[in-house]
């Protein structure tokens, strides 16, 4: 499987150069605002030293990330997880990095004793939706029959 | 207005008996699992106090919540929002209660420097749906004409 060539690794504090291209990278791509590279190398360094955030990267040098974040759950003794960045370049897609984030990061949640993943993505993002649901993810809420999950946001 | 009446206020740790029993409802009234409410309560005192979680409580005794998570944002210097739990007690809806309530964590968040909130419901939940649309929230990627936002999870 094309999946067995792409090399997963969590990132260190020194790869917050790594994340911070990534980042920059995705929402270039997708049009959204995204702070100077050096600002926002900083913050990843900060987030990544503090353990706030949890990043995966697939490919040397890193083409793809996972970016996680652990809270503690109301409702169980683990940490939910919330899968809050997955990106791959677009040069690189189709080949299994994606796939092999994903298993990486359900590989990770499971290490630190999280029961529970979820991650937000538009309807129209077909590639991430096939991704999310060959691993089983589901957005409807009691069953395959139940109705759509939805998120919302709100700029304050 | 009917909001006028209903009075919300942030939880303290001696709340968490009242943050656990309202959960406890929720998930109760929905069909989902809950720990027991004696554990439940107790993880409540430990997230308070840790800071981890900040709830809004609707009412005296309490008989609605909104409960926040804040978290260092990637994008901006605040920490981005996340509404994870909005309950009202169902003999208490209709009368404001979750409108004070969110209009309480919109007001909590900007006073902690936030940029961003975020929430996630389902689709069947009209009353839910039409609150966070009355406060502008949306649940649309760029713009009113595009693609839904989904919320998938994943128990692992």
């Amino acid at each position: 499987m094309a999946t067995e060539s792409v090399t997963v690794r969590p990132a260190g504090s020194e790869d917050a150069g790594h994340v911070a291209r990534l980042l920059h990278d995705f929402n270039t791509e997708y049009s959204e605002p995204t702070p100077p590279l050096e600002a926002l190398a900083e913050r990843c360094r900060e987030l990544l030293v503090g353990g706030e955030i949890h990043v995966l990267l697939a490919g040397e040098p890193p083409f793809g990330l996972a970016l996680l974040r652990f809270r503690p759950s109301l409702w169980s003794g683990g940490p939910d997880t919330y899968l809050e960045e997955l990106y791959v370049a677009p040069a690189r897609r189709g080949a299994g990095a994606g796939r092999a984030l994903l298993a990486g990061t359900i590989e990770l949640a499971r290490a630190n004793g999280s029961e529970h993943l979820d991650v937000t993505t538009a309807e129209a993002d077909t590639a991430a939706i096939g991704l999310y649901e060959s691993f089983g993810m589901v957005n409807r809420e009691r069953g395959p029959d139940g109705p759509l999950m939805l998120y919302y946001e709100l700029e304050i």
